[in-house]
């Protein structure tokens, strides 16, 4: 049982740092230029500030998912990591949300505020984008449920059987 | 002690129940319009998908926060109570930071794709909206804290004393 639970984790581990290290990579090496009415205009990541936000907690989360794989199995380190991931588990949330929500604009533009789409004019930029925010997404759908288990193996003696 | 828990949890989600009342109902009466070379514009919370997706959250969290209040003190409602309360603050999360991205364009633009801020323009719904972000970043606060208070409480067995 307890060893059924470790490889599971492991997996599930090993999913989230595969999207979190896809996402960090996709988002920085995205770039693109455009030349509208002579003015060139150049697409980057750093051009957004969810976009630089989105970067920072990816790649955190890449870091402590490569370390939680090689800690101690001593049960206040399991405390511990148990915490750390609700938390790992929120900062992806956030921002993969905050960047959905500016790629959405990129993508559809928002009539009612003038905002015009982008991604005609910069599609490499947005096609490298979409790719991150769907591993970002992947990687934040990966924690949830790795949360979920380890809840419910934490709290399983609360639960009548 | 487990009094001492109960009055702290109680405080906390009558803290978080006040937040996200008062993030849904600045959020959904929030409205202004304004006239630009002749044509009227009206900014209102539905004309943003973020900010839609925005209300949804902060209403179920608000739901939430009630029942929660009044649910019997059973182990394994205790046990289902710290997973609710774990979604609702990502749930919470995401929303504030869809959010908080798109008000921040909003308010100052983004050069680089050309989208003009329209705070000026319609300076009343953009106090109401700020004033609606603040409640609901402190309900996601407000969570947070009560996830750490009891998952620290539910984890403690593991912890050396």
């Amino acid at each position: 049982m307890a060893e059924t639970k470790r490889i599971i984790t492991i997996f599930l581990r090993l999913l989230a740092l595969g999207a979190t290290v896809s996402a960090t990579v996709a988002m920085v090496t995205s770039h693109d230029s455009a030349e509208v009415l002579n003015i060139k205009f150049m697409a980057k990541y750093n051009t957004a500030p969810s976009f630089k936000f989105y970067v920072i907690p990816e790649a955190i989360a890449s870091g402590y998912g490569l370390v939680a794989l090689f800690l101690s199995r001593k049960s206040w380190v399991d405390g511990l990591i148990v915490i750390m991931d609700v938390l790992i588990a929120m900062l992806l949330t956030s921002s993969i949300s905050a960047a959905l929500a500016v790629g959405e604009i990129g993508k559809k533009g928002n009539g009612h505020a003038g905002w015009l789409p982008i991604c005609d004019q910069v599609p490499k930029f947005c096609d490298r984008v979409t790719g991150s925010l769907i591993a970002g997404f992947a990687a934040a759908i990966v924690y949830l449920v790795l949360n979920l288990y380890s809840l419910h193996v934490v709290l399983a003696p609360l639960f009548p059987v």
